[in-house]
């Protein structure tokens, strides 16, 4: 077995802590910290708790997996379910700009969830969640820009992230990983359509990748065989959902280039894709000292995959939605120089925000299109109810590698994610934060919130 | 609502028993008793044993659903994921020529499991089953030949057959069903790559089409929205999926054509595209009494997707496997005039089968890829040991609407499959052939094996 996907299944199945560079073994750390304060903030979500009715509908009513959602436990599939849901929520997660992917949603509800059930260290927790990591990015990255266009990588790359992660709690080994791989690239779904309607399938992508790949590794882990070329073959998921595929970013760098770094923590709650511009408004505003009411009109020049997955929100009428408006994202910017989770309950129907929102546009620019999805830049041009032009730009938002947060900005934006709506009370959000920056020495993944 | 998705959506929440004329009706309990027959075939197969254990590792360890693998009782989804895995696993189940589609294992097992878990009659699953393969149908037809190619139909197009089904037993109104479509149109997927490894994958399509379905009916319930153009929008199943898709199927003779009685029962334990030509060499073999060492070569004369389902097959090496291969299937027709369960245990490995397999070849004819999918015609020609060519022809296999089993045949075929390898004894056959012939004037549906 030589292959591409039999190389990456090799790399998930083999991979050891002592693999793992100390840096990335830490930011690690942080990314499962900043995913579990977005389940708690995500909690309380209408579209989350029709999951976790369902959860209680179709699942045991007790487990040896924590439900962040309704503080109870069950089998690790419901509580993947549950949790990977909550986590993308108030899309406050993290994502990883060359694949335009969010692998935390998907990596760690199934692995918390799994090495709960299975006893394992926090250790192997970690190295299990680094497998996910290198595994759905580089297919993420693989499906390409044309994937993109209409489907929902983090549901599509996000089962096989997920089956990475949980296949490597499993103890697989190459075989039975790549045979893992194949059932959850054969599951893969998640169609962009949702986002016209303003429809809850953002959650239930997040929630059903994690589960398709826990069902695919466990099911790897008794001998249920898979495509052994489910990415790359001549009926397999590039052949159906992409047109640009290219098969050489499956193995780029395994081993020596860590893709966890590489991920950007979220800083505004909004789609990752308004962030370069929102950050660039940002910049011009406090630069030039201007109000909401001094500006005539925003454009923000931005890649072709902002058009495709911003353009059709023209009216959001749901909170969730609203994330997903450039011109919404930009007003809050404008008008309060945030946007937060707080800023956003209170955006909806706001008619400030409203009347700013038809003041912005968005264009094309071939700059920015090129460099994306590698390097995210931020462009926009303000004209000033004086007639003045600005001009502004960022060329790595607020969050990403080389702008990253620091473990107290990580903490600060734990406890408001984990005490958004009183998911959590502050204690057991600092006893959280305690847990995991001690993770690394657990003999054993316990609950996080008890 | 006027599109095609919500009339289609409006139909299938709004039918009732009184619609459906008796001869549907009665043709959705021959559909509904063999598929429960195959259902016990396929109980003792090895992929079928894993998902059922997967199910005893995260599911209810009993519940008001009856699980056919296990004899224990679960909730309706994991009864569902189950018994849908079993349903498909013998190749014995019925196909929709239009569709290229196998509605029963995917309608059946989620209605049949959501009914007994409301205390629905029979006359109430009677209607959901209708509504089911109604939908299903109709968007596979939609999603079309560029579709199959690639993907497998009756995993994704199952998806929404089943949230029909499962959807109509929860009484959703026009507008829950569209949101379920949404949800169970951004869930489908179902890769044919698998084919190439004689990977297990198959059961897991039929398995989670009617999962997939199943959560988004029971979230569209409790007010979770999906997209609502999710088949026919501009990032929608057909544009990721397809490139020949036409709107007009969607709604093609709602309400006056019935879909259920154009499915073909299967008469041969194989893939449907390996049967006209089957029916073709049994019909030559029989009337020219050749033996199969009589026989130097045989050509199949095919439509194109029979060339991509079958053509990867070229060395089984299973038992499922074989069931897609065209040379198997015409050695066990020229060897022993059947090619049942049985016949397929007997054929993997043994030598004459094998000898005869490498003389037959498929070539494309323009005559049957053009009458494809809505008639099925088989073609072969034969070379005989002493020179002579023989050329035979079918129009409508055994089992298609036109040449369909009768009742009593429908029996037969019942006790074989229910008794294979001793998944249940005759008498309790028996008692499910009289429960199902009841199925009209049973209050409530309750377990069909006890």
């Amino acid at each position: 077995m030589t292959h591409p996907s039999a190389e990456l299944a090799g790399f998930a199945a083999g991979l050891t802590y002592e693999d793992i560079p100390a840096h990335v073994a830490r930011r690690t750390e942080d990314l499962l910290l900043d995913t579990l304060a977005s389940e708690l903030a995500g909690s309380s979500a209408r579209p989350v708790q029709s999951m976790a009715k369902l959860a209680d509908t179709m699942g045991p009513a007790s487990g040896p997996s924590e439900n962040l959602v309704t503080r109870k436990t069950t089998s690790p599939l419901f509580a993947a379910l549950v949790n990977a849901a909550a986590a993308h929520m108030v899309e406050q997660d993290d994502v990883h700009n060359g694949s335009v992917f969010h692998p935390a949603a998907v990596v760690f509800p199934p692995a918390i969830a799994t090495a709960q059930a299975l006893g394992r260290s926090g250790k192997e927790l970690i190295t299990a969640c680094v497998a996910g990591y290198e595994v759905g990015i580089r297919v993420g990255e693989f499906l390409g820009r044309s994937h993109y266009k209409v489907f929902h990588t983090t549901g599509t790359a996000g089962a096989l992230a997920s089956a990475a992660a949980v296949g490597r709690l499993l103890g697989l080994d190459e075989e039975q990983m790549l045979n893992a791989f194949g059932s959850a690239g054969t599951q893969a779904a998640g169609l962009w359509e949702f986002l016209r309607d303003a429809a809850d399938s953002k959650q239930l992508h997040t929630g059903k990748a994690a589960v398709n790949g826990m069902i695919a590794a466990y099911l790897a882990q008794d001998g249920f065989t898979g495509a052994r070329h489910i990415l790359e073959g001549p009926q397999g998921m590039a052949a159906g959902m992409s047109t640009d595929a290219d098969v050489r970013k499956l193995t780029d760098g395994l081993g020596t280039r860590w893709t966890v770094v590489e991920s950007s923590f979220k800083f505004h709650a909004s789609c990752r894709h308004t962030h370069p511009a929102a950050d660039a408004l940002l910049k011009l505003v406090l630069s030039r000292d201007l109000k909401a009411q001094d500006i005539a009109s925003v454009t923000a020049h931005v890649h072709q995959g902002a058009i495709d997955v911003l353009g059709p929100v023209v009216n959001p009428t749901s909170v969730h939605q609203s994330k997903f408006s450039m011109g919404t994202v930009l007003a809050m910017i404008a008008l309060h120089r945030r946007a937060g989770l707080p800023e956003f309950d209170a955006a909806l129907g706001d008619a400030q925000v409203e009347a700013f929102r038809d003041r912005v546009s968005m264009v094309l620019d071939d700059e920015v299109d090129t460099a994306y999805p590698n390097r995210w830049i931020g462009k926009v041009t303000v004209r000033t109810t004086d007639g003045q032009e600005y001009f502004e730009r960022v060329d790595e938002p607020k969050g990403d590698p080389g702008n990253t947060l620091s473990r107290e900005e990580i903490e600060t934006k734990a406890y408001a994610l984990g005490t958004y709506r009183n998911a959590a009370t502050h204690e057991e959000v600092e006893a959280l934060i305690q847990r995991v920056w001690a993770l690394a020495d657990a003999s054993l993944v316990g609950p996080f919130i008890q």
